[in-house]
């Protein structure tokens, strides 16, 4: 019975670029650095991902109650 | 009296194909291939599901607490 | 004093045509067949229903948070 | 010090008629015949009210995360 | 150190008129006859405010987290 | 490591103008007279705040998880 | 495993400049002088910004719960 799914999912995840959809849609992609149980990211080269663009942010903690879904790129 | 009765349903459509509504009304459908108790949801083959046609997203964690209901497909 | 009113209630439907209003409105009519103490249900034979007609989903799973009222058909 | 507020005041409107604003503003009237600690109530001859009419629904389990405010009539 | 402020300051309005702001920015005004740790507000003689007239609503117990702010009038 | 962060800050700006900016947008001015660890507020001599002027409000306790920041003004 | 990420991140931000998107999407900028576990950020110097100049503020305590990422400018 899967216990602790997202930590293990995010092992996986850990130092490869994901893409997190937010609440509200938007779309950031970056490379995993970190993540904690409450899906608390830490991700680098991160960027808002758009239709046919990208706009650059950094490093960033994003707050996992704002994460609506993770997926390897 | 159902108990964990979250966990029965999710085991019985374990490796199969799921449609989840999300909260703002979008539709997922992927092969479920892992959960936990607060309804995160592992899904590979996952794509947006549309009125008419589909967009594939691959695999994707999804935050349990995005989800109003799950149904097997 | 009522205790646990959510468990004896849905019990007395079990296996009844329940009608589910959820958050942001819409409403969904289904056999219940579980449901836990979060008011997670489990529905077969669901359908939204709309004014004038209705639309097959099959069996689902309700997250209990997304519920706004219950009541038997 | 109040304590129980909650409670002393449902079990006082209990099998009485009383009016509930829900989340969103609609107003639902039934009589009480039970609730519990979260504000879950449960409600006979219940019905949707409005300006000037009224649409009946029946027995109905509202969940209290839902409720705004309650009143007797 | 301020400890159960809140509990203090409704003790002091207790039995005398409060304007109450709730989520979605309505207004009720109502004599407080109780309250719980959890703001659940018991009011007599409540009545919605608006800008130039008001409403009125008889005994009301209103949930504590649709609360935005309450003032002594 | 900042432990009771909140109450550190609260403190130092009691019975000092603060400005409160609330969920929604709102602004509300006020001289802080209380607080407790939820970031419940107690504010005399409080007001609305907008563009050019400002609605007086008196005394009000605001719920904190309506608060979004609060700044010494 | 990463455990207590949100705190090891922000340690590293101490004294230093960042960008918080807050939820409905507005941005702060300031000197991350505090931080809880909760995400409770304390800022100095913040100001709101916008796609062609910024609005100062000063002192803030910024709630967690608001807080969408936070990134290192």
């Amino acid at each position: 019975m899967p216990i602790d799914l997202t930590i293990r999912l995010l092992k996986r995840s850990l130092n490869k670029p994901v893409i997190v959809k937010i609440k509200g849609g938007r779309l950031i992609r970056g490379i995993l650095v970190g993540y904690d149980e409450h899906l608390n990211l830490l991700l680098k080269d991160a960027e808002w991902v758009y239709k046919e663009d990208s706009d650059p942010i950094g490093s960033i903690l994003l707050r996992g109650d704002n994460v609506v879904l993770i997926s390897p790129t």
